[in-house]
């Protein structure tokens, strides 16, 4: 499969569609659920959440060019947001001349919490340490499935931690959730290991819940990308600099990653708010929130880049195989295991950062915002799909490019 | 109109929309928004981002039971989690009985930077300072409908950043964006403003960017819950204490809070990753990840529990007059003011976080996730919708909730 599509914008969507359902070896039916409206009936979500009354759609687009690990992939973004997968597929392209992304997932280990309250024994670390066993037999015992693949709870540890009105005892299990996100299981065990916690340390167990600070369970990419000249290459070192050691930048920076990540997450029904927490909370890890990425120049004066970011994530459980979408999008990028979609994600991520950066530090963000955002001024000045084009275009040449601007013109 | 609707979770569409089309005075057109397949077509999606080749659908449901500012109101959620809505009404009722959320949200300030390289002159402040018109000037031409609102560019200033290879300079604007969120604007504004700044400065600008970490334009929410023994609201601080203290447990606390601001602030077609950013470095401001939200007992015992978290929202710009369903949302809310929409958003992530809490210290997380947890097992597993609550409800009886033993049932 290559994920270099020639002028795959440009084709309408019935070309995209051929050119998907070639290159990732699509069959009828996944032509017909793309596209179908939003892929999942009103039954259907009726049963994902409470009071459902419909369902609400955003664009599904597909960014092109990625390599990563070796493998050409095409790469599905769920957002409402222009510029974001011309953005991914222009940082994949540039990527991809140097080999593309190489990235590792590290193993998928669930932190779950167990909070202990009340008189708690002085002993009680070496008392759960004695009781290590039991505590991983009772939370194993609350998953066959993970039990019969050699996953399952790892291992038990201890914290204390001081709150305002004093003491407070932690006890974390560590959960290899093989290829699922993990959430409920950890949960489940959680509250299963619960009465032999407090059996152990005297306390009253109060919390049980995993935590989504899965620090543990970060995904790294590097990639170097080419094509840029000397002073290109340094621009973006500075901008990089400013990212690194000012909040105000780094939040955006990050926000741009993000965007990458989340636009893939999303389109493979992930819990993109844990996610989310997880990554800008590890940005802040060194004690002021700074870039998730790492810039520098190498041997040759082409830029290296790094990413590294907590990424739970899972190709079963969840909604992944209840959004009809949803498993349309992981046969296209064949996401078939955990570590190979937070591979990609990450690789997302890192694509998104570069182009943004490349953007900034040479024509300016708005050139490539204000083309779509001018077309979306139109649509809501009332413009037709027919019409908007012709409108931006004007309002672009005019440098006015407003909602009133896009009335006038229409109403001229 | 009256957001307290008797056993609407119980209603089938066909009554929820009934309810809803007579508490927030929907029209005949509105409803039929919320009956299509995701609101937007084909044609829309692919004005709004590159490369499209479909839509995605999300669940969209209504939360019941707000009261914000002495006002009830439907609150429209997307999300693909189960319980998110529930809780948000449960902890909207709770907070009801006295009275609602109380919210207040700050001036729609954007920090646009302008981040200035090179040989930058040592009197830089003061000649920015003394050019401050000059670029203020600059920035207003931008937006005339800005400047019609008395809104815009207010003011300048300057700070120094200590990067690796020496010092860097950022000027910032601070931008009144009206009823818009203002990332556009104040992008336009940075780039306009820039010429001026290398004037005044010496030096070269790189980067001419708003930041997300908008932490002069916060929502500040409070609310009495009342309804809770006094157990349960002790416990409910000890729980809330974890969260103020460690990390691990801040995350998955503050991702809940999360849960509840962004499907509000996705149904209003809101920039999300933009929120989470902002959101997750707000937590981290005092040197460590913390809580976003803050719990005490009262003098009646009550739980009284605050909010504070920045919030960039519009409700002009953006998609927010493209999506036919945000549009809808809009009316459900009556969402008509930027900082309104904020006190809604703030109110739903204070009534997640309150529910969460409640149904960690009493029946546990998993009680109230397992029933559509098993049910999204039992569709995973291939049952039909009619199906899947029986065996669901079978899988909860015998404590085996897995998509294995959702196969053997639909099998035997």
């Amino acid at each position: 499969m290559g994920s270099s599509i020639p002028a795959f914008y440009q084709k309408d969507r019935r070309g995209r569609l051929d050119a998907l359902r070639a290159a990732a070896g699509l069959d009828d039916e996944d032509i017909a659920t793309l596209e179908s409206a939003g892929g999942i009936t009103f039954g259907e979500a009726d049963a994902m959440i409470e009071n459902a009354v419909g369902t609400f759609s955003s664009p599904l687009g597909i960014a092109t060019n990625f390599v990563v690990n070796g493998s050409d992939v095409l790469v599905p973004m769920v957002i409402e947001e222009s510029s974001v997968v011309a953005a991914a597929s222009k940082g994949a392209k540039a990527a991809r001349a140097a080999g593309g992304f190489v990235a590792e997932a590290g193993a998928p280990h669930v932190i779950g919490q167990i909070q202990v309250v009340g008189a708690v024994a002085g002993d009680a670390e070496s008392r759960v340490a004695a009781g290590t066993q039991r505590i991983l037999d009772a939370a194993n015992a609350k998953s066959r499935t993970l039990a019969a693949m050699g996953r399952g709870a790892r291992s038990v540890s201890c914290r204390r931690i001081t709150a305002d009105d004093g003491e407070q005892l932690v006890v974390e299990l560590v959960v290899d959730s093989g290829e699922a996100m993990g959430a409920n299981i950890t949960n489940s065990m959680c509250e299963a290991a619960a009465p032999i916690v407090e059996e152990l340390t005297g306390g009253r167990v109060l919390l049980r819940i995993l935590s989504n600070y899965s620090e543990q369970r970060t995904v790294r990419v590097t990639a170097t990308f080419r094509g840029n000249d000397a002073s290109t290459v340094d621009d973006m070192l500075l901008a990089y600099q400013l990212a690194k050691h000012d909040t105000y930048r780094a939040v955006t920076h990050n926000k741009g990653i993000m965007n990458g990540i989340v636009a893939v997450a999303s389109a493979m029904g992930q819990d993109v708010r844990a996610i989310e927490a997880a990554a800008h909370a590890y940005a802040s890890r060194g004690g002021s929130y700074s870039s998730l990425t790492a810039w520098s120049k190498n041997a040759d004066g082409n830029l290296a880049g790094s990413l590294e970011v907590p990424l739970g994530v899972g190709t079963v459980g969840g909604i992944s195989k209840i959004h009809p979408t949803v498993r349309v999008c992981a046969k296209i990028m064949h996401a078939t295991s955990a570590s190979g979609l937070a591979c990609i994600i990450g690789s997302a991520g890192l694509a998104q950062n570069y182009a943004a950066m490349h953007a900034l530090v040479t024509t300016g963000i708005q050139a490539g915002h204000m083309r779509l955002h001018a077309k979306n001024l139109a649509i809501a000045a009332g413009a037709t799909l027919g019409q908007a084009s012709d409108i931006a275009e004007q309002m672009i040449r005019e440098s006015d490019i407003s909602e009133a601007r896009a009335r006038q013109i229409l109403g001229s």
